[in-house]
């Protein structure tokens, strides 16, 4: 039989110069540079130009990108009518593996664009899910006057311009989420850009990969997880149960994180933050529990994807709104993934090893029984 | 520097019990079957039945997998409505995608129903692009009386009933286009459903990767190559003017196949007796031109799109509708693939090879350049 690693696990299936993920041990770096020393009061724009560029931006270019982005949020009039034209119960992916299909539509494509292209789709995700979610309530999406994409899309959700604080949370969330190397919707990404299809063909890979809860979905999972439970006390019994049960618990480990993922203490204090600011600790302390017993019992560590559940609550998202917020920021990183696999293009097409029927011989349709 | 295959070229990725490429050089077998058993007679069908369900139907399983697929083939107001309103210009993959990613929002997710996902996909990806087509043209799809896809796409398309011997060549391209083992579109569709995602969100996938020219869309780069040649004496300087000046040729050589294509020498006499039915040999005796010289030149062998190109000309089908054709066909293999990735999932997540800055400091916004 063929030799092969399940899932591709520790394959190299290419170069990157966008990220390092865990090169120290428990590291994350976007070109270069550790998240760890990225200031509290960074836009998530400097971070997406840094990835889509490849170097910091200045003032003026900072400026120049966060007005473009602002400038492109709008949709063409036929994708907010089939958008404001799906059911209630629509997963908000599909609302935006939709909307970003039906947009590429709208869109002349050639490669030299994709810069472009990628500028309005930090604009419009946004303005894809809240046209689509403020219908569902009756209501429309007007102008929205904030200067990035984090505070647009509390404003439009929330109906009122955030305060100072929370969109600042929103916009490191954003900017923890933005790349991480060759995660599955970003080689689904790569993959679909190799065979020389658009940006927003590759774009809809890259959404409908991040659904699944062994991904983006992991977030959502682990709020649906935590909200029923009412104190640290049935949080306990809840998790030992589902440990005896071998039940996957969602939001701990990574493929290739070994020791801890470096976003996970970021967003725990923000989780944290959210939690003392709304007076509510009970979905904070009961995360804290989880998070030591899953340490204490298999040695697991909490992913970037625990701690913003309870975050994300406490700041008034809608469960369903998780995953999206995760696609508003990977954006960025899936665009870089995808000019850089067009730069050095090689089709990517493995093997498999067969373990079906042997050769047969055809059986008519009159004589089969 | 880490070792790696570019394109992950003969990297073995996984298990598969749906076909074999090339086992004994040049074969392809489907479940065991050899596609060059597969009497000529046969409908899309009974293909699509044994990818799906790993075994030939009987007459009355694939009555009922017939009828089913046809019942299924109309579809939900607001997704015409959303097709109708695409551009005149809009690339016929992008509206397949589209509609696909629009159907998902109006069908309930469970695994269980992958099946019936599929029947649905198999009846509605014809009429996605006939509604829209036609929609271009001031025309309407109306109800199609034909028992099979391959005739009902060409009832839908030319208007008209086909006969029997150009439906049936149409049945015969599109079991060839059926399956192809662990191709781009495939692996796409597989690392998609992977994390857990929905059946739409990975025929979105494979959609968008099957788009590109150096995939599905060969046929067509194909036949706009072919199309501004007269003669073969033309045909023959082109060519190799395109060889002196290293310009790839679409419809050649194979990842996989290392002698021929098996798929061709089928689908070549299909191209053949559709040009003599036409009285226009022109557009053959170019391709066996170009053939020839390719094989003499650079032994290079024609793929299944190469003949597939003039076959669909002479049949009359617009040259955008292609690589849609190989999507109607398509998706049984992938849904195959689907059902099998869940059968027996791992999240399929490879590394990557930093060739990026090294670790540096970051710069506030004030202080740069």
């Amino acid at each position: 039989m063929a030799e092969f690693k399940q899932g591709l696990e520790g394959v190299v299936a290419g170069e990157t110069a966008i990220c390092t993920v865990g090169a120290e041990g428990s590291d994350l770096r976007y070109r270069g540079y550790s998240i760890k020393d990225i200031p509290p009061d960074t836009s998530f724009e400097q971070i997406a130009y840094l990835l889509l560029h490849g170097e910091l931006p200045s003032s003026s270019q900072l400026e120049q990108f966060s007005a473009d982005i602002h400038q492109a949020s709008s949709l063409p009039v036929p994708v907010s009518e089939a958008l404001r034209s799906l059911p209630v119960d629509t997963h908000p992916m599909d609302v935006l593996r939709t909307g970003t299909s039906m947009l590429g539509c709208f869109v002349p494509h050639d490669s030299a664009g994709d810069m472009e292209s990628l500028v309005q789709l930090l604009g419009t995700l946004p303005s894809m899910l809240l046209t689509w979610h403020l219908h569902c309530q009756g209501r429309t999406l007007g102008e929205l006057t904030e200067p990035t994409i984090a505070g647009r899309f509390l404003e439009g959700l929330l109906g009122t311009v955030p305060d100072d604080e929370t969109r600042q949370m929103m916009e490191v969330s954003l900017i923890l989420y933005a790349e991480h190397e060759f995660n599955a919707s970003t080689f689904a990404a790569r993959i679909t850009t190799a065979t020389l299809s658009d940006i927003h063909s590759a774009i809809c890979s890259a959404i409908g990969t991040l659904k699944g809860s062994l991904h983006g979905g992991a977030n959502e999972a682990a709020m649906e997880m935590i909200l029923p439970l009412q104190d640290e006390e049935e949080a306990d019994l809840f998790i030992r149960d589902a440990l005896a049960n071998k039940v996957k618990i969602m939001g701990f480990g990574h493929r290739v994180y070994k020791i801890s993922d470096p976003r996970s203490d970021i967003v725990k204090k923000l989780s944290r933050r959210a939690s003392e600011r709304c007076g509510d600790m009970r979905y904070f302390d009961i995360s804290q529990r989880i998070e030591t017993i899953l340490r204490e019992e298999k040695g697991l560590f909490p992913n970037l994807d625990f701690y913003s559940a309870t975050l994300y609550y406490m700041l008034g998202i809608p469960i369903p709104m998780y995953t999206p917020l995760f696609v508003f920021s990977r954006v960025a990183g899936w665009g870089a993934h995808i000019m850089e696999q067009r730069a050095n293009n090689r089709l990517i097409r493995p093997s498999a090893h067969y373990t079906g029927p042997e050769a047969r011989d055809w059986i008519n349709l009159d004589k089969r029984p």
